[in-house]
């Protein structure tokens, strides 16, 4: 295995100075920091003279198109400019190759730097890692203020609109236990530039669909509360996402759902995607309860207050039996 | 009608720092920006020596008890001490007096200063109004920085938390167009003090009770859109209230729910509180429309982007169709 070098800030700054025309990685199941971040880079980059494009193994959600403010249609490999010679690739937000997807097989042995702020998992390339950052925004946000500080770069208000999107979208618009007092000193400053904060607070988290609202409202029907409702857990068998007409993506917002409810120290979600007796669990923890180490027992993972894991059983009641009996109610 | 003073920041101070037993009012209906602002001021005034008790017409919601952090169980009148000798009123985010509900006959002649952020109304005392805060807490910030930089107070956890929770509240969890890069610079220095913010916001927004769940997913049922989808309405007729044994508490975040939907501008809940043909609109903006100008026409008020009006109709129907009708949608 190659030995990769960890980058020290004046080091990244460096290598992006440096012309070369660059492909911008992000992870799949894209989120806003994600996009955001790989297009404040390729809006910086093009500042620094360097032709850039960004990629990802899925087309992006609708909802986060403002980010790109037409800089680009897609984000699939199949829209890469015939004309673009890559020179350099790298990869923002991106913890590790497997979060690629179909990335992977194209680009995994060819990053030439990595710029992320999960602090868990091996480098893949030289790397730039920020693990006290709430988000790669708040990395971009500092490498776009030091090029600003020496004129490299101009200070756009779409450049400002991408940093405060994607820090904003990874703390839940500053609610988490990430922010630090950084990341809002970060925020001040994108908001003196000029971003509009309530419009992009509006874009990334008033985005539900009906279907989603739907099977938020099918959800609550199959709300179960365990240790004098400290566990809140919302199932959702096959038969009831049919029965709604609703896919996958219409059931991704259950678990906050339960997470919600007054008192609630743990939510789960629970939902079986086929027919058959595999369940899905999404674990959250609004405690110092370690989810990814319960979600571990069935050989899943994640944050600590962030997890998931999959649950072999008859139907969902046995499934949530297995999964709350194996926390310790003690412990909450 | 007297003329009352407004008063700079230092006379505010001055006024604070002179020894006198205090009674600190705040609003009916109260929330975290009132109750949070109410018990720093509490604290700030017995650092400097003066004996002080918050008061409301409403007693506090359970929910935000951890705001008192024990130093009151009550703020109805009745809990006053006998032995305070009341030699000075102040009231805190209150913007009128009818909005002291009970305490107006009490003490709406006796207010000595008055401390607020809401830009609208005539003072009824002399005033610090400080329209560019986002909240009450942003201004008993201010004081408690300045006082705390003169060693006249300490700066403990609980006034931390009550100043963060007061300006978190009133601003969405920073989401809001009220929040302003000093805004952000005043939550990076409590969290520098070590508030825990995550908690507090854990606290303040996930806080729904299982009735006001099951009022969301009968709410959804009722959901109807308009303009392309650009309005959004949840109807709930007081037949449904009833079948369902919900409270009109239980009804409050009716009008959260259409807003969250994508590409919703206006969004309105619509409620009959009792048998007869009146209903109770609550209306916020997405966008630049001015639905305080929209409620008016109903002769109800309320902010910009957050209003409110009374509609009286034969039923849900028609209530809905006179208040849709009356939304420019070429202006959406």
């Amino acid at each position: 295995m190659t030995d990769f070098r960890p980058l020290s800030f004046d080091e990244v700054l460096d290598r992006l100075c440096t012309v070369a025309d660059t492909l911008i990685l992000f992870h799949r199941n894209p989120d806003a920091d994600a996009v955001g971040s790989a297009f404040a880079l390729k809006r910086i980059l093009a500042d620094l003279g360097s032709r850039a494009w960004c990629v990802c193994s899925d087309e992006l959600p609708a909802r986060l198109a403002f980010l790109t403010d037409g800089e680009q249609e897609s984000v699939l490999p199949a829209s890469i400019p015939n004309d673009l010679e890559i020179a350099r690739i790298i990869s923002v937000d991106t913890a590790s190759p497997a979060q690629l997807g179909t990335l992977y097989e194209l680009y995994a042995d060819q990053i030439d730097m990595m710029i992320d702020h999960h602090g868990t998992g091996e480098p893949y390339a030289d790397h730039y890692v920020l693990p006290d950052a709430a988000a790669t925004g708040e990395i971009m946000f500092d490498i776009a203020k030091q090029l600003a500080a020496e004129e490299r770069i101009s200070v756009s208000n779409v450049l400002c609109t991408d940093l405060y999107a994607a820090i904003s979208s990874d703390t839940g618009g500053f609610r988490f236990s990430n922010v630090t007092p950084e990341t809002h000193q970060r925020a001040a400053e994108l908001l003196e530039s000029g971003v509009d904060a309530a419009e992009i607070n509006h874009l990334l988290f008033d985005c539900k669909t009906q279907d989603q609202l739907r099977a938020q409202a099918a959800g609550i029907s199959n709300l179960h509360l365990f240790a004098d409702g400290k566990i809140a857990v919302i199932t959702f068998p096959f038969a009831l996402k049919m029965a709604l007409g609703l896919s996958d993506a219409d059931l991704d917002g259950l678990v906050e759902i339960a997470r919600s409810i007054a008192g609630v120290k743990i939510a789960i979600s629970l939902r079986q995607p086929k027919a058959e007796g595999v369940f899905r669990a999404s674990v959250r923890a609004s405690c110092s309860y370690d989810v990814s180490a319960l979600c571990a027992k069935f050989d899943g993972g994640g944050h600590v207050r962030a997890a998931g894991c999959t649950i072999t059983a008859a139907d969902t009641d046995e499934a949530m039996q297995k999964l709350v009996s194996a926390i310790k109610i003690e412990n909450l």
